[in-house]
């Protein structure tokens, strides 16, 4: 059997049976946004790694070496933040084809070092070897919370209110406008490059929505909206309902999806690389929670649904009629 | 400039500037096997990760899934011993072609669960993504240790003794036979392809190392003796005085350096993967230090040479004569 037959989520299922064996003080393994580990007292480690290939996850000539950089550190402190957590340290380890140049190289640290510097994370450690022909970047990231104020993907319960950080569905339209797929004016064509060339982890966001206490799950919208909603589904045995006329949509993707004559919403729902930050809160504390955003400068903030004991996500559109939604997100190996 | 001609460490050496920015935590950024995080109390956080490239660090039809599975593991946790530390959780990304068998890749991973199981190491995140072409495993590893039992690169002082833990050069030999550059009968071929392809990490050498408080620097023989010497003389600023008689070599590579014509020493100076360990030890600890490793079972180990003021690293031949020793070890990027 090849790896296309069962996509990428079949396999890490397959992976996930005995990857823990021994230690009490692993809180969380395989299965959320971080790893989390009992580290002293109350505090815990977080724990993530993310890995981006050449062709695969970036094409050399629709990125800057620098954003290239940027956007490895950022994925990571993105699964941070979702966690509610804080990023100290990261561990880099790059493949290099021989016969790239340096200066190349280096601003592709640069971007590194520019967005840690950002975040005050210390860049402690990696490894750094040669690739018969693409680069390669891992980064692993450490970071610490609260072990009480931690966001589990599990956490959602029927009844809890869906809440969304940010628009969603630019950086897809970027990637397609990088594509070709489809073209904007400009100004617009920059908007969208920038939303999918540098994305922004939301660090501060995560930390003010954990601190409150007040929200049951978080996750970080890196495959898209369905689908990461589909994890926080999965993992905390409920479904979802979303309302199609909240979803948010930024005015830059109305408008060039009017221009290019596509529905704006496929891009929403399942794009990815949003890296918009979505909670579920219960509906007793969902006015606090709003207030507590709004008082510490995480706003907008979107309510876009309910969680429900009925598996799977629906949504109500606007002539009133429910529809079922299936994640489209990206797999990597599933055959399109 | 391409990256070939600076190389590898010059390339990290040109990198390895603004790393650390902020965190008073952080004991030991890039430069030692691992980095070095303050955790609570005593206890320090140990963090290392490498990663393996196909047709770079392997060759696909010269090693067995589960055996890689294995190695990228146990290269990891070589490094958490060469600090005398205890590995605890590891993060796994593995960037896999599409077509590739299931079966292929869940050897892999079932290597890499077989000997996390042996150390009680839990596997506790990863990403796993598809590559165009090549396989490409990055694992990162975070352990522990009492902070004042840390060995690092930098404490080899003037006088002390240099120790190793174990023979060199079969590894080296095990990739030659691999290459088809030097052949040997069956017992003796498997003896060092299990020796390139097997590596087993000395958790428990490194522990009673650092335990018994008598060392003052320690690595582990990834590069090759030389290169790996050469590390702890920069670090500590030292330079180190080698007898040609005492490098420890195993009687399988004595005799297939007869039958095939090489010399051996060649391969146990410069020939890398051995994943000894190389301890530096003050002249008066050096009998308490013998003592305390025959006790615990870290037996033989070999005094291969002393630690000297003058910088560079010196051999004394069978004829009296002092021959003066360069780095031939692997560097990813260099030209050969």
């Amino acid at each position: 059997m090849k790896l296309s037959d069962i996509g990428e989520f079949g396999f890490i299922e397959s992976i996930r049976k005995d990857c823990l064996t021994t230690l009490d003080e692993v809180i969380k393994g395989i299965g959320d946004d971080c790893a989390v580990f009992r580290s002293s007292g109350d505090r815990v480690l977080l724990l993530t790694t993310d890995m981006l290939v050449e062709d695969i996850h970036f094409v050399r000539d629709t990125i800057t070496p620098h954003q290239l950089g940027g956007k490895a550190i950022a994925v990571n402190l993105s699964d941070i933040a979702a966690m509610g957590g804080r990023p100290l340290v990261a561990l880099i380890s790059v493949a290099i084809p021989a016969e790239r140049e340096i200066e190349e190289l280096q601003e592709l640290y640069r971007g590194m070092k520019d967005i840690c510097g950002r975040y005050r994370v210390d860049i402690v450690g990696g490894d750094t070897v040669a690739s018969p022909d693409k680069l390669v970047i891992n980064v692993s990231v450490v970071g610490d919370a609260n072990e009480g104020q931690v966001l589990y993907r599990s956490g959602a319960r029927p009844g809890d209110k869906i809440y969304l950080t940010g628009t969603v569905g630019d950086s897809s339209a970027g990637l397609r406008i990088l594509r070709g797929k489809i073209s904007a004016p400009g100004p617009l064509r920059d908007h969208f490059i920038k939303a999918h060339n540098e994305p922004q982890p939301l660090i501060e966001t995560g930390g003010i929505i954990a601190q409150s206490r007040l929200a049951t799950a978080m996750i970080d919208l890196s495959d898209g909206l369905i689908s990461d909603l589909g994890h926080i589904c999965e993992e905390s045995g409920v479904g979802a309902f979303l309302f199609r006329d909240r979803i948010p949509l930024s005015s830059e993707l109305e408008k060039v999806a009017g221009y290019a004559g596509f529905n704006p919403l496929e891009l929403a729902l399942s794009g990815g690389e949003d890296y918009a930050l979505l909670a579920t809160v219960p509906e007793k504390n969902a006015k606090k929670f709003e207030q507590v955003c709004k008082e510490n400068g995480s706003w907008p903030l979107f309510l876009i649904g309910d969680i429900q004991e009925e598996g799977g996500i629906r949504m109500m559109t606007a002539d009133g009629s429910v529809e079922k939604l299936r994640p489209k997100g990206f797999d990597h190996f599933s055959q399109p």
